[in-house]
């Protein structure tokens, strides 16, 4: 596995400890924003791909770098999430920043994450990934991810 | 130049011409953030430096694939745009999708680039690019984009 495969494994996958942007009146919103974030991470770090694709908005948008674009909540449900397919994957996210309108019903969250593939043959892959999302209020008061994005940071040849 | 350049070159454009994801209550803050981001398009499409650093906020977050983060408008301020600096480039973008926040203060819009690379000694490059900007309505009621980062559509290895 070369490690563009690596994009895909954590694309989605996010947590958080810190973030800032918020006013007084946000507060709330803010905080049950990071609550669904950490909820995300969790799933993923624990390999529940129903809890992964239950936090998606029926019309996301998903961007996974050197790939196609996946479109709705079908196209998640039917996505090839790298992270629950390869064995060895570990993952670690802090949440950068994250931000809220002053209506609550949108948010976003970016995430650095700090990935490690280990192989039983050599020596362990590892990649950092900016992962993004934008998250859509629902009618019952949850998160959802309506757009999910990402790329490395890491040189392409090295 | 390596397509990846390309990714600096066409990272912060965008403009568009169609798009979703509005309430009739906010319609007219979607109408000024679209022309936002056309004239994010027409400052990048006529290298104009100053007119695209001028769109970026105070604080905002650019995530450029396989390089740093780029911090705060002094960062951005020094940033090597590719477009701006690569001779030869054409850009032809399209708002994909754009919503905004039932109180205006946040939107965000998701831009597909169609990026030719004019060489002389040879056929042109070329790369399609998903470009994402999160713009934050200021205090004068302009747009300027708070988070800006993009990934191409191409596998690694084309």
């Amino acid at each position: 596995m070369n490690k563009y495969t690596i994009f895909i494994i954590v694309g989605t996958v996010m947590a958080g400890s810190c973030g800032s942007g918020a006013t007084i009146e946000t507060e709330s919103d803010l905080v049950s924003l990071r609550l669904a974030a950490n909820t995300y991470h969790q799933a993923a770090s624990t390999k529940d791909r129903a809890a992964v694709v239950a936090l998606y908005d029926e019309n996301v948008l998903m961007v996974p770098p050197n790939a196609d674009l996946v479109e709705k909540l079908e196209g998640v449900q039917g996505y090839r999430f790298g992270f629950l397919e390869t064995p060895g994957v570990e993952l670690q996210f802090e949440i950068l920043r994250a931000e809220i309108s002053t209506s609550g019903d949108i948010g976003w969250t970016l995430s650095i994450g700090d990935i490690t593939i280990n192989n039983p043959e050599g020596p362990p892959g590892r990649d950092i990934i900016r992962d993004f999302h934008i998250w859509k209020k629902q009618a019952d008061g949850s998160w959802k991810v309506v757009v999910d994005m990402w790329n490395s940071e890491l040189p392409i040849n090295e």
